[in-house]
């Protein structure tokens, strides 16, 4: 329904959300229950219930917020800074240990909930395309081959970074961004993100 | 305590990591339960209890026998053709239905399950270590700096392949494969996994 920003239901939204949000960084998806969530939340369960009525539609809402609020690209004027404040942006997201908590709690959920799965498919989708425009201007700039897959550049990007946070095989600091961020633009420019490649021989 | 290798106490093991593997692939870390897994392995329940304790204990037991039987590095003659061969088997395992769903209950239990997460940091330490000869024979035939970090490059084969697997962003398929092995060479050519490096300005 229509509703005014700030009103009673956005402030319920923006409560039950960050109940949640807290519930999952320190839980875990299981352990999420919609009555504690409206205890937790200072709001009547009957709203909960009707308005989300299953904790993976909380956890779905939970990241379109997190989408809709999260930063905007950088556009620093080459493929490099860009790629650098997004990996950057990445690690500083993992690590954080209230968030770094939630996505390792969202990342568990979908391996065995399908509708948190799609949620957190369309939080990546969002995120991906927010930064791809990066690539496009590089494109433009003349710094990669005209054919460059932007969003499997941006997905180069952040995929050394999440293997550091599930196998705890790395570290997950700065070194590892601007690692993976100069990884992507060399192999964008040599054509590997090309849209179709993959089996060049 | 020794024992003859395919005497009881193996079959014994064995029997129960099959039975774990299943369980895990079909329902998951949270439904394992030690009592019903000795049912289902037609293992005693003292057995079980004595041998391994606790469901994490099993876990760890069966990843250790997963390194111990995966597939030995491949030896192609050129980084690509390894790395190759190494993206392409992370691919098949991820994709098969009962390996696939295994490694995802996994990884969402090393998320909360401290025991699983240093048991699967082991496997892939294992793993890496594994195909980590593969840089240094590259290093050796100069197809790469002499200062490349082998279990680096390993890592950059395997990321976009597992970032898939857990984002759902993109497919998980034979061009994947070939793109993560071409993009770890060309990284690693261009220098930008050696050793200390990340931030060459």
């Amino acid at each position: 329904m229509p509703e005014r920003p700030g009103g009673r239901t956005a402030r319920v939204r923006a409560s039950v959300l960050r109940a949640a949000g807290d519930m999952l960084a320190e839980r875990g998806f299981a352990a999420l229950d919609l009555g504690e969530l409206a205890t937790r939340a200072e709001v009547g369960r009957t709203t909960v219930y009707r308005r989300w009525g299953s904790v993976a539609a909380v956890v779905a809402d939970l990241l379109l917020e997190m989408a809709a609020e999260s930063l905007p690209r950088a556009d620093t004027g080459t493929l490099l800074g860009d790629l650098r404040a997004n990996a950057r942006l990445v690690v500083r997201t993992l690590t954080d240990p209230r968030q770094g908590a939630l996505f390792r709690s969202m990342l568990a959920a979908a391996t065995s909930d399908e509708a948190t799965a799609a949620a957190l498919r369309r939080f990546y989708t969002t995120r991906i395309a927010e930064w791809a425009p990066c690539v496009t201007d590089a494109v433009a700039r003349g710094e990669v081959p005209a054919d460059t897959d932007p969003e499997e550049v941006i997905r180069a990007v952040s995929a050394p970074l999440y293997y550091r946070l599930l196998t705890g095989t790395a570290e997950l600091d700065e070194t590892a961004a601007d690692r993976a961020a100069e990884a992507a633009v060399v192999a964008a420019k040599a054509g590997v993100h090309r849209r179709g490649s993959g089996s060049p021989e």
